[in-house]
């Protein structure tokens, strides 16, 4: 263990943490420092609740040299799925298990920053949480609580026949991305040395590689548009494991089935240069890469009057469209051939 | 990783918890199988939330062949935090990291049944959580939410001079028990065959052995405790680190002294066994050992007589008082000497 971490002491990390989040959020009766946090409950609100764990050497890798970005996506994930709901994020616990060597003080508190800034983003208050010893790697364990009007949640299971099936920004980035940082590139930082560059690889190239880094390094959760759409989306799920698995998981639990268009699928500028680079196929990075953090959702109305006005600038396409028979989720070809789209990340089929 | 296992893949052990988690709690709008989980917060009531990880090889090892115990006691540890501030449980969520190789699905189903038993014995509802694979050991993260009536918790900070100090049941049975399963002692199990056993050790002792093991491996939350202590209790806290530290954090936060007699501490008797035994201090293993989830609180009243009503048979002892001077915790013995108790279990200073 690093001496400073050591001298500092579980108490002290916990001092150190309370000290840094500093992020307050209305609702707080009692933050960190006692055995639980109290919080208010917002009067004709529900409380949506959601947990997620990024581990070092399954979600990342302490060698990438990111502890802000990380600190960053460890809250962001949880975030996501705050915006899948149409919920207003509050209050997060974080769990955080340092392995006993080799983590210095600075990087834990480069994670702490990030954390803080999102938290700070997205008016998040830090209220508990828990630190330990991991004799293994690093463990990062978020619990975010936030809000939604009652009755007003966007759940998976509200899809019906007819609708279309729509997703915001560009699909494959995060996967390329992190294709890009196992080969070794670093976001902001130029061409490794001892890395082979193609010819065909550009100052464009370049850029669309990098946003591929930070689109996986650092997902930005899409609270305003979750938020827009209630009212509008019938049923919504945050893009984690792919859409090929997670428009599979909207139709099973809405009991509909889906058709989309693979011609449609808005595929992110890093996926194409990646594909052609590594000879991976960029639709298949698209569909089943999985950790775009982008909402795919379902609605009757042509949802974009009211997301130009909260995000004018992004990307919202329509893939294709629910239909009644539940037989999952099915993609066109331009050939006019259909396919049943395999699932997406699994972690346990992804294990060695 | 466990063929099973594989074969169920991660969607597979979602659905299984789904199916095996079956309790449920008022309250619950949306459970398990959406990207987050709605709640209905109760009126007049305010949230607790609080999150706890267990981690292998920290926190437990999988060779003691535990996993139903390892189960209960990941919710009992956060069920006990909940004990601590006087509230009443009602949703968890769970965060599960399984090891690519040596977790047969089993012993997860197991560890789930151990969940389920914890879940329902408290009244508790599983409504989300998060899966994935994970490098290293087992990982376990609960976090738990549960209500007070608003403005009823019962904090840390909240001693006054002159007040008693209190302690339910015993100390030092967790971190005895921690010794003996390190010794090879298994519960319900004879003495193994190549452990040595001093003649001195009896059936008594060999009993005593064994409840250690139980304090250890299935602690058991003082929900009912908590709870009868609202408008009695002025501060409060769970014993998890050992009273020399917990008393401390009890003392800082409500910024006053207390002053406790040696001779009072209520020692577990798998601590006076283990202490013979394994030439350890039994005061030592009830002051600083950790892990017993007692609650530690301070009174004017005594609280003995609304006790016995919900716990009969529960020992209630009066260590000492509360002391206006912000000396922090402190130990009379016999001889009348006062001395500063050190710290009990710091997750860093402990790791090699």
């Amino acid at each position: 263990m690093d001496p400073a971490l050591a001298h500092l002491g579980e108490f002290g990390l916990i001092g150190l943490i309370r000290e840094r989040m500093r992020h307050r959020s209305p609702g707080t009766v009692l933050g960190i420092g006692d055995d639980a946090a109290v919080l208010r409950p917002e009067a004709d609100a529900e409380v949506i609740a959601t947990t997620d764990m990024l581990l070092e050497g399954v979600h990342f890798q302490r060698h990438w040299g990111c502890p802000r970005e990380l600190g960053r996506k460890t809250l962001a994930v949880n975030l996501s799925d705050i915006a899948a709901m149409g919920g207003r994020p509050q209050h997060a616990l974080l769990g955080l298990g340092v392995p006993p060597s080799g983590v210095p003080l600075a990087e834990i508190e480069a994670l702490l920053a990030g954390l803080e800034e999102e938290a700070a983003a997205y008016g998040v208050a830090l209220v508990g949480g828990d630190t330990c010893a991991s004799r293994s790697g690093l463990v990062l364990s978020v619990t975010l609580l936030g809000v939604v009007a009652a009755g007003r949640a966007i759940l998976r299971s509200g899809a019906h026949p007819e609708e279309t099936v729509w997703v915001t920004g560009r699909l494959g980035g995060s996967a390329a991305g992190l294709l890009a940082l196992e080969s070794g590139l670093r976001p902001d930082s130029p061409w490794p040395a001892g890395l082979p560059r193609p010819t065909w690889i550009g100052p464009a190239e370049e850029a669309a590689l990098q946003a591929g880094l930070r689109a996986h390094l650092l997902p930005v959760p899409r609270l305003a548009i979750g938020q827009a759409l209630v009212g509008c989306a019938t049923a919504m799920i945050d893009v984690s494991d792919g859409i090929a698995s997670d428009l599979g998981h909207l139709c099973t639990e809405s009991r509909v089935g889906a058709r989309i268009q693979a011609g449609r699928v808005p595929i992110h500028p890093a996926a194409a240069v990646v594909g052609r680079w590594l000879g991976r196929d960029p639709l298949d990075l698209a569909l089943r890469g999985g950790e775009d953090y982008e909402l795919l959702f379902t609605s009757r109305a042509d949802p974009r009057p009211r997301l130009l006005a909260v995000a004018p600038e992004l990307e919202v396409t329509a893939l294709g469209a629910v239909v009644a028979e539940p037989l999952g989720a099915r993609l066109e070809t331009a050939d006019g051939r259909e396919h049943a789209m395999a699932g997406g990340f699994d972690h346990f089929s992804a294990a060695p």
